[in-house]
């Protein structure tokens, strides 16, 4: 494998240049770049190394402005020096996953059969596949084992997967307001925003690169639906009830008279400055197709039988993209397969983006839990 | 006023030919026609009347086969001989609200002024004017207070909005799965479905009908969006879980794989053939705009000052859009107006589309509240 350092990204690329990458859909994928960053130090044993994965929207720069937006980094509230996550003690690896839009393989990127961006002709890919090619990325970096493996909603999705494909190569993990399924809710509202994505004409059947165009107003719609699943009733209502925006009386006409309309319609527009609408196709699907009890008889359970791993499963009360039922099934099944698992629902009502948020419960939470497991795998303070 | 039988929708119009309608925006509207259908039979002391106020995608086609989908009316279960709004003793009057398109006057049709459909010119309406335009059908039809008025939804908050302002003419009131006011997060899914109508080229800034075009796509997906939200997510899994449609295992592409995709698609492309996308961004507006204590110094109790109507406000418990919280917020006003008002939380698990389908608690509560309504008004059974 060729690694090189990203002089846009701030961050690193490899080249995944050994056997090509077998995907769950029967296709391989042969040369696929995995761009990712790190942060703190790998220490001697190679024992401290964190993979922190991210959700549907997210990518790998953690923390540092980031390189498109100029933003802070989506997860600076928990990784960084001294934090739950700190990177003083511990070496923290994100990735972009396959499919994405970051630097990692994806559909905006050229297929080497045409010359020409894959558009639509890019693989269907899965979540699987995401952690297939992370792993290709830790041989790379030469960690046997995480001591962690960490994210949220779609980053937990990867977090079960990680552990049920290679769980001799997972310490610790800790999927954070996920599921080990999409419910049918869920795929649904994934479905319209494919649907506001596609019924745009700019995006030309996935061709748009080509055409020069982007499907900018699609995009757009799609964000918006996504943004309210990921905030709760009560939040909304908090943050902006029926407040006007800039004006003391409603206009009667199309304009944003409601701020929540204003908050709204920002959402879309600057998610189509950093996005790419296939990218945003191809991951929603990835999470649609997640079912990990269905690779293993139906049975939950069986997926994580025998493992080791420590495991700590979180939810909010308030999230109703992610609800603490659907986290609660993975920690019956786990307890079915005899794990060591904790199971906290943090109260919160801030809905499913709780996990990027300044939530003190889910730091105390995952702090004594790390605080723990550092101890148990004989990681020094 | 001037009244014709409608030969396409089996129903009858009016023309509110005598002063213009004074809008909410301050406009005036001459000469507005209503379109409505009316079941049953008015006894001679004109006291049998109820008056059903349809929800956003509803209309006046309560019963009988309807003239555009040819599918039964929208509230058979409800309404006709021997049902809870008996049709045999109840004289039950719907008309299309104003702004709506299947006959009352709304941006589809012609604007006298220009001799072109209105379009974007066609004025903002409101949960009021709508109500206002109904008042002045009841003067048409000779009917000086209702028995009852009651609706589901959007026809709830009409419902409300008669009680407040007509008290005098309202004896009894049913709002179901309502709210004295559209939250952020419904005003938040309007705004998306807005938006995905007002990003298809098709719309033309309104203008389509002028351009032979329709805004079929957004149009789609605004409905598809908002179908998701008057389900229950129980609901959602236990008609379709994770099956599949027509198929053994995913495709691995962007077509329809899951039966919930399959269904939303449908749901999207049927309503493309009898819905008006101005009007549906007219009528969401209205809804976006209701807030009845705004009318009245931001007390909601105010509303109801003195009035001598009996309630009966219904919620159900998996209804997300309407929750039980905002209809018990109507009841609390209402209690401290010293109204008569009951209040039934229906269980179910069918969200907020449960007051169209087949709910044996609700009917047996409208049954008994009727039942009970109707001795005091003194009609005969």
């Amino acid at each position: 494998m060729a690694g090189n350092r990203d002089p846009i990204g701030e961050g690193s690329t490899v080249t995944l240049d050994g056997a090509a990458l077998r995907l769950d859909c029967g296709s391989d994928l042969a040369n696929a770049t995995i761009a990712y960053r790190t942060y703190g130090t790998l220490n001697a044993q190679r024992s401290n190394a964190i993979l922190v994965c991210h959700a549907l929207t997210g990518d790998q720069h953690v923390l540092g402005t980031h390189p498109v937006t100029g933003k802070p980094g989506w997860w600076e509230r928990m990784v960084g020096p001294g934090k739950v996550i700190d990177t003083d003690r511990y070496f923290v690896v994100c990735s972009n996953v396959l499919g994405g839009c970051m630097g990692s393989t994806g559909p905006r990127d050229v297929n080497p059969a045409t010359g020409k961006p894959w558009g639509l002709d890019f693989p269907v890919i899965t979540i699987g596949d995401m952690v297939r090619a992370q792993a290709r990325l830790l041989d790379h970096l030469g960690i046997d084992q995480l001591f962690c493996v960490i994210g949220g909603s779609m980053g937990g999705m990867q977090v079960l997967q990680w552990a049920a494909a290679y769980p001799e190569r997972v310490f610790a993990a800790i999927p954070v307001a996920s599921a080990a399924r999409h419910s049918a809710q869920n795929i649904a509202f994934h479905e319209v925003g494919r649907q506001a994505i596609m019924a745009d004409p700019n995006w030309g059947g996935g061709n748009y690169l080509n055409q020069n165009t982007l499907p900018r107003a699609g995009l757009a719609v799609a964000r918006m639906a996504a943004h309210i699943t990921y905030l709760s009733e009560s939040a909304l209502h908090r943050k902006f009830g029926r407040n006007l925006q800039n004006r003391d009386k409603v206009a009667f006409g199309f304009d944003a008279d409601f701020q929540v309309e204003s908050y709204l319609r920002y959402q879309g527009e600057s998610f189509v400055e950093r996005f790419d609408p296939n990218s945003y196709l191809y991951i929603t699907r990835a999470m649609d197709y997640f079912d990990l009890a269905a690779e293993h008889d139906g049975v939950l359970a069986h997926a994580f039988r025998g493992t080791r791993t420590r495991f700590c499963v979180v939810s909010f009360t308030s999230d109703w993209l992610f609800p603490t039922a659907e986290n609660k099934a993975v920690v019956h099944a786990l307890n079915a397969a005899a794990a060591n698992v904790s199971f906290v629902e943090v109260a919160t009502d801030k809905g499913h983006d709780a996990f990027l948020l300044d939530e003190p419960e889910l730091f105390k939470t995952l702090g004594g839990f790390l605080a723990g497991c550092a101890e148990h795998r004989g990681l020094a303070r």
